[in-house]
């Protein structure tokens, strides 16, 4: 037995499961590439949510081999100019449509290569123009897989040239005050800000205003707290967040993506108690 | 490494996943056909819809190689006197109840061979007698992918002894006008009708009509028209479908299954504006 | 091709499929036992419900090889004091939360083995406090597929230090009489009772009551009843159930999880109609 059983393909995309339209992708993806394994990462993206997905993304891809193509397909644009893109960075290499879903990617990993996907040697034919998930991005992250070099693919592109999304930025003042945004939600209603866990490791004490909630401390875990409070955290994406414990932090405070929320060093904030 | 890592089955159920009906069905699989490669299409069809599931395999047994075994339990009749069945196919080979879930397969290519899974050697054992999933088509299904021959699941059948429901078919006036019905309505919404692509792509132009909304051709993608907008394509199952654009159809128009939506050629218009 | 394409890894959590947490756990995996075979039973089991996601657990891990590793991630008490274990037994090896996850799996089997994941030499670092999937529990049992003995991967526990819930159990009265507890609902709305198939075998004759519900017998399945009548059977967990014939019985009789149901030996009903 080898040590690995095949190449690597994990898939991201928004069909959802109660169709045919992840079946018929992976079976495209089968035929080109037998011995590839494909690993859903999701087909659950909210339908069209580029900015979901591309955080969704951000969250896995850097735990896999970096000889692992990343396959996503959230195609809002399917059939009209955008590009079909390949990505090849020394931390994986992606295939998705240049819509910005790799904003977040682009942002944190050197671009080795890039290619937009216009040779139709590499497409699964004929071409639906409404499903280029099965037809284009399916064969050319299956064709990488069994090693067709990415220029093959097509016509290079330089890394200014892949469209990006504004990722969420927080804004830090001078007097040390943060203004953060809620930038994803996820299952358990925990709602991560943009604001990454080193800008707060830094100091001890942090307190924490959304709406008209105040939260003292910035804490380790949600068992700091007791069961049904509201806790701030580093989550496990590396960001602060807002939770319940055993609760739901988006419900019990109506936050939704690009809500604020304020970071405010608590030495800065004489008379408060702590 | 071997070009495939071993024989494909592909899954396609009502179970759901928050039970552990599909894990143990794999478990069964994986104890009889160790080599075998596990591939879900689905496990959320509607319960026990079965001309859901059947569409839904239809769109996708055609991409995968035709050696996979394709192994489909919607089965409301379970434990009732309906048989239980594999076909072979020049495209693959099926394993389900024969309830109508393979109608659509059926209309589409040539059984070479068929059985009853009567023989209870290849069966899991006790034999649940309400999840024949589980303890008979799994089973089946894997001994077919371990290379058990197709004759020795049980007594043979002929191709006029299988279940067919009534697949939708569309009506077709001398006038040149098409009585369409929606035969499928996906996670974003989309309307499938029973109308095949080649039988709009002969002509130029078509006028939809879906109730009182009127679209005025059959256009080619989603971005054919502006967000929000009603639009009418041959989608990637190649059927004429409609949809809304970043929006959900059925919602907006009010469709559901067996809608009826009437295709009339342009030129059989007088006087209508083009 | 080797018979079988490499260890086998389940996997059973409450992470859902809308995030990125699955895909970086099994990101994880994959790069410490690249061989290995990931198969999900769930990631669907409701956010915390440690009871649910042990009964599911319990019907699907004696259908695997017993060299299966069994991951279960259903960590409420994430980054308190509750310790992480691996448990080897003689129909498998589970990675789990010490929460009670396991108390159906400790009931039922023999414990081989048993230790605290306390060693960081097998965890992904650095180690968030609110993902232990991802950097304890899921790296454990990659490293155990790999074959990693158990007792490295930190101190030894006998089976007495377990945490164990209560699992639900039926009351056998003098007379014959049963009271039995609702233990799980699934996706069907099919209410599973404590009561096992063993129990009720015995006698050909029960009378099962349901709130007002009266049924008559219990049956062997769905198909015993028409469509919409309320059946009892034993279904495919062997425990007696309560179901709707294509209908939902937790809706329709207004069951939840510990709902009491009773069943009569109906000889022990003098005057009743049998």
């Amino acid at each position: 037995m080898s040590d690995r059983a095949g190449p690597i393909i994990t898939l991201t995309t928004d069909f959802g499961l109660q169709d045919g339209h992840a079946g018929a992708m992976k079976g495209v993806m089968h035929c080109i590439a037998p011995a590839a394994r494909l690993v859903d990462i999701s087909h659950h993206i909210p339908p069209q949510d580029i900015q979901h997905g591309g955080f969704v993304l951000m969250t896995a891809y850097a735990f896999w081999p970096s000889d692992t193509v990343h396959l996503i397909v959230i195609d809002p644009g399917v059939g009209s100019e955008r590009r079909a893109v390949a990505v090849e960075t020394t931390r994986g290499t992606f295939v998705a449509p240049d819509n910005g879903v790799l904003s977040y990617v682009l942002a944190r990993e050197r671009v080795l290569r890039a290619a937009s996907l216009t040779n139709p040697q590499y497409w699964h034919h004929p071409v639906s123009p409404v499903f280029h998930g099965r037809d284009i991005f399916g064969p050319a992250a299956a064709y990488l897989a069994t090693g067709v070099d990415l220029t093959a693919l097509g016509q290079s592109l330089t890394e200014g040239e892949l469209v990006r999304l504004p990722v969420p930025l927080p804004e830090r003042h001078a007097d040390g005050h943060i203004t953060a945004h809620v930038q994803h939600i996820d299952t358990f209603g925990n709602c991560t800000t943009d604001v990454p866990g080193d800008w707060v490791r830094a100091r001890t004490h942090w307190q924490v205003t959304v709406g008209d909630h105040v939260i003292d401390e910035i804490g380790r875990t949600f068992s700091d707290v007791s069961t049904g409070s509201v806790v701030a955290l580093v989550d496990s994406t590396d960001f602060v967040a807002i939770a319940v414990r055993n609760g739901n932090a988006a419900e019990a405070l109506s936050l939704s993506i690009g809500s604020v929320v304020a970071l405010s060093p608590k030495s800065a904030l004489p008379g408060m108690p702590s």
